[in-house]
């Protein structure tokens, strides 16, 4: 007996390093970037091969570069920048690094020397792309056709801002926001807010919020937002804002055009306004990362990930008959929090024939993924567990 | 104020990579080792910064580059091989890569690809080696002088040893020990009992045992034993036999060198026999990470990571005062089980002078870190916590 395992169609042509990559307006991918084949410079630490270069600043991780462990190495990371990301001359002295604190009783400039001196802490989350999923909507998207590869799990080390704040003498007066600014250099004659990147959060987020300076154990790589990034656990890729130079307690959000139309959830053919949703937490989720090439018997162990957005899982069910019925999977390693997210195993005999293998995770709350997921203009947020199933084949 | 940090004499000439490093023999490392400057081509892709070079083999971690996450990465994990690591060339395709299973009632030879059809399961373990700490012995010793940088935390991927020796019918008879043989290829004319890696471990071990083949995420690096590393949680790092070839259950431990003679407890001046303890279950033990360089105030945070060995930890004290008074610490990040290392911090305040900092370590069953370690012959198993404590300088 000899498996044959595959995604759909869409999904393969989406998934596969060897494919011809074409975006949704007709332009493949490769021809978006100048910079050759191989990593960019800024990433060349990385594995080349677990990627899918989608642009220069846009690689996603292979589907199947993902395993059992509990956190994702930095060097299988995706990566995406909205702006170039700051380069070591920019950055200069990494421990002289400056994080503006405004909107406070008594705030003021700290060093990153000077945030090590405050008492540190860890937090593992999910760090995923709001278009994350975005390959899998039948709409046509512009952005990154991202197909799961836009989402790692990381253990960050920082100092809490709530303690920072706490000790700056706590938000002054009524703020409803926590706005991060990034450092990023804007060149003359742009107008910083088309092109900035600063995100304000609701002011709420701030008890879970920190200032970050290590990611899995190094510290944070430039392409990751190094020295310091802003980490909202359980909140969207772009909320982290990377290399931090002002984080500001505010009545209102930034004015930034990444915060007032970008990011913001809305019917397709709408424009972004800032009365409609924007990309704050994730949503419960989950996917199958093995076995997605040749196999050798009818037995399998499907593995996958699964993540509760911003509260812990109760199960995750996989199904291999595209959900006429669900088994409940296996978790695998620690429980590492309501943010991260957890890898799971499930043992199957699959008789020969197509099978589709589908992946449903709930969480504490009772919250389950969604079948289909609702269109919308940028595609965001996409969680239906019938476009994440892959088609593995028996024969 | 200003703080002036550092180690006390002996621990800076070993633990410090600018200073030259002089093996007890009065050899200067470097002239060990004939491959030149940075890393050796096996290991390129580690971070070369992060390392002390005591030989081509051996690459200690630098005390400072152990930060609060969990896990430490794979391009800073401590490099010790007893034979050069195994080539790709050697290897071949890593799924076809073979293990022979002995001593059970169905065995067999299993591949990679086999091995991934049962089910898996992670682990997290401190990988050390033996000789971790034989520089704060005061005897000579022979062996790479490591100060604290031969250990890392790993999280490991594979199939449960145990799981396995079920599915082929359990250990055949009555055997008292686990053996594990490495696929290093010995040269003709050399006796391969002198040279070859296999260790034999107490069959009970087998229990928590795993033939892995994922490290932190990844495949594991041949430098790290892959494609199929024999895991024993607990256990120092020799017993963890790496391109591991054979597994076999037997009434009597191996007659290779490492087993008989070598990782074997003595007096100083004795010679290694098979009646003394072999270097199996790993003890209580910590250290300081930071800081180990200038601080700009008197407050400082001290870091550090503690290990139970194979059993839990209760808590972890520090002392200022070289061991006079004792704070309990504060363990940071999620307990990832008995076989893991923990991350601790403590704020202090320290006034002008010189401050002895330790850390003591204690276990859920009441077992605490040693001031002192009696010595043995090769400088095993230091876990004493006077002679790893730092000297912090404030001014």
């Amino acid at each position: 007996m000899r498996d044959f395992v595959n995604v759909n169609r869409r999904r393969f042509l989406i998934g596969s390093a060897g494919a011809t990559l074409v975006t949704t307006t007709g332009i493949p991918v490769s021809a978006q970037d100048a910079g050759g084949a191989g990593l960019p410079d800024y990433v060349s630490w990385k594995e080349a091969g677990a990627f899918i270069r989608h642009s220069r600043q846009t690689l996603e991780t292979k589907r199947g570069e993902i395993g059992l462990s509990a956190f994702t190495p930095n060097d299988l990371v995706y990566v995406r920048n909205n702006l170039p990301s700051m380069t070591e001359e920019e950055v200069g002295d990494p421990e002289a690094w400056e994080v503006a604190i405004e909107g406070v009783a008594d705030g003021g400039t700290i060093t990153l020397a000077e945030l090590r001196k405050h008492a540190p802490d860890t937090v593992a989350c999910v760090l995923q792309c709001s278009g994350n999923g975005r390959a899998f909507f039948d709409h046509e998207t512009s952005g990154s056709q991202w197909s799961v590869g836009a989402a790692a799990n990381v253990q960050w080390t920082g100092v809490p801002v709530a303690r920072l704040v706490d000790e700056m003498g706590g938000v002054a007066g009524n703020k409803y926001f926590m706005t991060a600014t990034g450092g990023e250099n804007i060149p003359d004659g742009i107008d910083p807010k088309t092109v900035m990147i600063e995100r304000s959060v609701p002011i709420e987020a701030m008890e879970s919020a920190m200032l970050a300076f290590e990611m899995n154990g190094e510290p944070i790589p430039l392409a990751h937002g190094g020295p310091v990034r802003m980490v909202i656990p359980g909140y969207y890729g772009v909320n982290n804002v990377k290399h931090v130079k002002r984080v500001s307690f505010d009545v209102v959000e930034s004015e930034a055009g990444i915060q007032q139309t970008s990011y913001r959830v809305r019917a397709v053919g709408e424009g972004g306004a800032p009365d409609q949703p924007s990309m704050y937490e994730m949503a419960v989720k989950s996917w199958v990362t093995h076995p997605l090439k040749d196999s050798e018997s009818g037995r399998i162990q499907i593995w996958g990930v699964a993540m509760g957005g911003t509260e812990h899982l109760d199960k995750v069910e996989l199904s291999s008959d595209g959900g006429e019925t669900w088994q409940e999977a296996r978790f695998v390693g620690p429980d590492l929090g309501p943010y991260a997210w957890r890898p799971f195993v499930l043992s199957v005999d699959l008789g020969p024939g197509t099978h589709t293998v589908a992946s449903r995770a709930t969480t504490v709350s009772g919250e389950t993924q969604p079948r289909d997921f609702q269109p919308n203009h940028r595609g965001y947020g996409h969680n239906g567990w019938d476009a994440h199933a892959v088609d593995v084949t028996v024969s």
